[in-house]
């Protein structure tokens, strides 16, 4: 399951480097990506087929193929490649958040953002728990490093608590996933600025009384 | 989709009342439960046959007739049924606790232990995503909604902030549901009691810096 970080989503297998090494090729991936994301969104794995990918992307059956040797590898690449959409539409605005208690609240708002405008995300990162368990685990193990180096490094500046570590790193994954099934999946007319602004205000201050 | 409330995942159609009547039917139903958790969780539902189940439980094919009408049927019967066995785990311990922050770290400690013991139930409630949206959904609903009683009722007393509801609610649930998946699924070792206690300090005071 170890694949090389390539391109976006690229698959390489150990076979042959099915990398694309110009822009066209780049482009030609990501639109077959991006077809697959709704495909598989909208039918499943086991509905979804190679031929219904090809056919929205615009592509030949054949540029599948230099990509892909199968339904399950594009589904594969599929996971890592919004995997990596979603880090990097929530990386760069928590990193410009002035403190780490803000960089949590913004995290939660732009990933609810993100869920308002690709809501397959959900149907497709949970189904991998049963097509590619590996890919399922590995995207919320990377998802959830990432809040642990947030935390650690917001706690070496003295923005939080020292403690923090991986099951804090956790906690907040599964608060984010949760509130973004509820009011970002389910639920498309509540304010996310609101909902975030709330779930931060218990994240930095907990649920003990005010003195 | 809507069933009366009946024995322990009940399924009753709209054509006839399966409940049982005696003592020894609700026996058979559990067993049969039971073996469907263990043949749903090792094989997942498309590969999982009602022949198994009842060679699984020890019963007549026709025990299962009498209660379910098809795979669908008892797959939804057994996410209920797996709901409410982790309510009737869950509940009692939390309800003894001393005020409603301890209340929180018992619901998260007795959760994990629950998880330890029947790792079957993520495999089972995620499938549901798949196969009865309805049932998922309301699995974390009628979950969540009772947490959200009980930070309620903590608030009500004067344990806790005032403003706690619905979106506090689901950042715990999903902050219990993401460390049962890291420290009661995938990780068997570490110490329960330990993570529900660190988890709980944050929900309680938060990630601010202590002053």
């Amino acid at each position: 399951m170890d694949q090389p970080q390539a391109a976006p989503g690229g698959g390489a297998s150990e076979a042959r480097d099915k990398t694309p090494r110009t822009e066209r090729g780049r482009r030609t991936l990501r639109k077959l990506l991006d077809a697959a994301a709704v495909e598989f969104g909208e039918r499943g794995f086991h509905e979804a087929s190679i031929s219904a990918i090809t056919r929205r992307a615009g592509t030949a059956l054949g540029s599948f193929y230099t990509y892909f040797d199968s339904k399950e590898e594009i589904f594969q690449a599929l996971v890592r490649y919004m995997s990596e959409q979603l880090r990097d539409h929530v990386t760069p605005r928590v990193q410009a958040a002035p403190d780490e208690i803000r960089a949590e609240r913004i995290g939660l708002e732009s990933y609810l953002g993100f869920v308002r405008e690709h809501k397959e995300i959900y149907r497709i990162i949970d189904e991998a728990e049963f097509v590619d368990y590996e890919s399922y685990r590995r995207h919320y193990e990377t998802t959830v490093e990432r809040i642990r180096q947030r935390l650690e490094a917001g706690a070496a500046r003295g923005e939080i608590r020292a403690d923090v570590g991986e099951i804090h790193a956790w906690a907040i994954g599964g608060m984010n996933v949760f509130l973004g099934m509820r009011y970002g999946l389910w639920d498309t007319d509540s304010d996310i600025s609101e909902i975030a602004r709330i779930a931060n205000d218990m994240l930095a201050n907990g649920l003990k009384k005010r003195d």
